[in-house]
């Protein structure tokens, strides 16, 4: 049998056939336009999804399972996305929606950075594991936390914000409103800042000649001139690794999970990231004393893991 | 039926024989009196056992399930505390010693601050709930997280620790080697250094007056202060609810619980602490647009949560 899978984006609606063993067998693409009607958006989400049934050659009737993952919080109890502020969706019953337009019994909704770590989970960095973290480094701090094979959201499905923790009390504004959230540090966005701060502080710092100018700072700047021998973009990016590790820590004193699974444009640093990181963990972990210990690895499916997640959410409920 | 709860401290072995209706029906008590080894220790919490069911009129044929709380890392694979800094324990094999000296089929170990957080779910704060932190305000931040009415331990049981995750980067120093811990700022310990320095800043505080010296300062001293309308009191106390808040909305945006409830001697001061919290936590939660909200509450069973929460603990399981 297949499964197919909604990643529902601000920018894109992008939709997979995936078979059991996690291989995708078609794919659809349309822009999702908004803001505009949630009907009309739903609409395209159909039509995406015929488009990769068309490429795979299949029907609906071939279809074990339909899931999506949205960005915003999604009423699992009643297939109501409750709010999303990338949709403009407010109150909108999209399970429902979607159910009318395929006609193919029901369809599971889920938080997309939940559903992307249960892609990981199934058919990537976490593979065999029960307990899983997945943190996305882009532009936000995106978290999904699974437990014992389940996802966790809390009584409202508003929860896993594991982003939106702070970590320096009184510091950087975030854009949830809180000062010093993890996210407002070891985003690529706070990598960015912290960039262009010492950028200013150093005038004869190798980044100006990395970068051209402030506004053409990205997230590789501060690490392309750490790997370029510059003591203030080795500053930098230590300062970041060191934020990011902070957070780390926090959830492996909570959660102790299997593996931490690290994703998003900042995770293509690999081992440069990862180095240097877990010396952190390991010198600051409370379960110094354990045996087991929470492994940090990098995401490995990309932005099919939204999709490969959405596509199983059946699985979570038989 | 009858249940056996057993909480083993630092100080007191203490246990209990619990009704289905979460009454005490008898009580046994004996010092820890440790350092010493592991067997005298077990030979006491078997002899408290009988203390209790004597006092109970009962005997162990009448006991449905027996549980005990430990301050430490619980293997509740292999029944083996892993680590226990309080008790002196390093990978002591305690299910089993404990099951040679009573006879009565399996016995069922817990972290001390998870088995009270079941307690507070099952007879207490909680009741009715499948999803609730209990966060204990002492000499330490206790926590206990319990999710779909499982206790959250992590893949080696040593999770949980909501108190050493990191609020102040690079803060101050935690008793686990980290720096800028919510328990170096939300316990009694940390509410009574920010006193002593108040104090030391402002000798004109009437905080001396009521604290005496800055040796007989404790968890009351602020609050008292404040309610004497001392403002450096006032500002203390202020000082302190946004550290407790600040870790508390980090708890919420992460598990969106059905309630948290807090224990331990600071939240004697009951609406005086949680009043305030409640303003700063409406106002910094995540989920401000979801219309179940995570409710704050007191601790309702004092010491007895733990012994009750690990008399039950046979229902995790069964």
């Amino acid at each position: 049998m297949y499964y197919l899978g909604i990643d529902l984006g601000g920018t894109n609606i992008a939709t997979a056939v995936v078979n059991e063993q996690y291989e995708i067998m078609g794919r659809g693409k349309l822009k999702t336009r908004c803001p505009r009607p949630a009907d009309e958006i739903a609409d395209d989400i159909a039509a995406a999804c015929r488009m990769a049934l068309e490429e795979a050659g299949l029907s609906l009737l071939d279809v074990e399972g339909v899931g999506a993952g949205i960005p915003g919080t999604v009423n699992k109890a009643t297939g109501i996305i409750e709010y999303s502020n990338n949709l403009g969706f407010d109150q909108v019953p999209l399970q429902k929606m979607l159910e009318e337009r395929l006609g193919c019994g029901k369809v599971y909704l889920e938080n997309d950075a939940n559903a992307a770590a249960y892609g990981e989970l199934l058919a990537g960095a976490g593979k065999g594991c029960e307990n899983m973290i997945a943190i996305t480094l882009g532009t936000g701090v995106g978290s999904g936390i699974i437990v014992d094979g389940k996802i966790i959201s809390g009584v409202n499905f508003a929860g896993g914000e594991l982003g939106h923790t702070v970590i320096v009390k009184d510091g950087v504004l975030c854009t949830c409103g809180r000062r010093g959230c993890w996210e407002s540090y070891a985003s690529a966005t706070g990598l960015i800042r912290l960039t262009k701060e010492a950028m200013e502080a150093h005038p004869d710092s190798k980044m100006w000649e990395l970068a051209g100018s402030l506004d053409q700072v990205n997230g590789r700047t501060a690490f392309d001139a750490m790997r370029a021998g510059d003591p203030v973009g080795t500053q930098v990016a230590h300062d970041y690794m060191d934020y990011v590790a902070c957070g780390l820590v926090n959830c492996i004193n909570i959660f102790q999970p299997d593996i931490i699974c690290i994703g998003g444009g900042i995770s293509k640093e690999g081992e440069t990231l990862l180095a240097p990181i877990r010396k952190y963990v390991e010198a600051e972990r409370y379960s110094k004393h354990s045996a087991v210990q929470t492994q940090l690895k990098t995401a490995v499916l990309g932005n099919d893991a939204g999709i490969i997640g959405a596509a199983f959410l059946k699985k979570l409920y038989d």
